[in-house]
């Protein structure tokens, strides 16, 4: 008698009988997994502007998502905002943890590890000295940023220790943030 | 006879006397140029989760939004998620759209600059690879992000390739992005 194992196809909320299919169809046509994403962003006034996210390339296709998704910036009043949305730097958060945690999630739903919550606090260090051009010795950007994960699974601790490096081994923005992208900026009058 | 001339208080939407007095403030008192971003995530499933953006330090002071505000991520369907909101990469250009914009605006309007209008497209490429782990010369990352901006405003041309520099030379997330960050990740049993 033999007893067939049965793999489920859903772990973590991911379809990983679709995401090996995926992998395999990399495989036999590598062009596929090249991807172009792309936004619209439409100034409003002072820290006001808001960036509609649609069309995007990817799997060989021009592609769109199910609706347009608009995303609204602004600042605090202390930073001379309307305090009406985030801001450009907690945008940058988002995308962040965002990017670790479904990364994480990805790769551990591959690994047949099923996770049952995932949270996360991050925190970033910025110093107007830099923007506001007051010190040439002090950057514009973040100085650092920290991530703290809390995970829920049914693991020992040395595999959640590994589930905890799945995000920052694989996320593409912790790769963009961390390394550094190249960023052409061209402009031209409307 | 002597003419008073009167200097606006408000260029492009941005508060440019409270842009000084901020600067005075800082040059009096440094510390009160730090800042300290926040946000949590919380996983929900798959590729969705979300993150609140509601407190965080800066002019020396413990400050909170004027509400929560709830950003959400997702992947399309092709990335096996639900295709409900944008997803990392694409907040990722977002956020550099939004400080780009900002910076621009802000740094036009200390120069005395009006902008009568700003759009941006931005794209970026990113190829699967990297993520998959199907070939280790490919990043995880965005390989490039291509900003295109289109600004309306009455100077020569001159003055408005100026306006277009602005952004890269003073944005946060431009710098954050371009140059790295050190991101620090832990993670520890909910």
């Amino acid at each position: 008698m033999t007893t067939a194992r049965v793999q489920p196809t859903n772990i973590n909320g991911v379809a990983v009988d679709q995401l090996f299919q995926t992998i395999d169809a990399i495989k036999a046509a590598p062009a596929i997994a090249k991807f172009k994403f792309r936004i619209r962003n439409q100034w409003t006034e002072g820290a006001c502007n808001n960036s509609t996210v649609d069309t995007y390339d990817g799997a060989g296709q021009n592609l769109s998502r199910s609706k347009p998704f608009v995303l609204e910036a602004d600042e605090p009043s202390v930073l001379l905002g309307k305090d009406t949305a985030a801001n450009p730097v907690e945008h940058l958060l988002h995308a962040l943890a965002a990017c670790l945690t479904t990364s994480m999630v990805y790769h551990a739903a591959a690994q047949g590890i099923q996770i049952q919550e995932v949270e996360s606090s991050l925190e970033g260090d910025i110093d107007l000295h830099g923007f506001l051009e007051l010190d040439s010795n002090v950057r514009n950007g973040y100085q650092g940023i920290q991530v703290k994960f809390k995970i829920k699974a049914d693991v020992p601790d040395d595999q959640l220790e590994k589930i905890g490096q799945l995000g920052p081994r694989h996320s593409p923005v912790f790769d963009s943030l961390t390394k550094g992208v190249p960023v052409s900026v061209t402009a031209e009058r409307l």
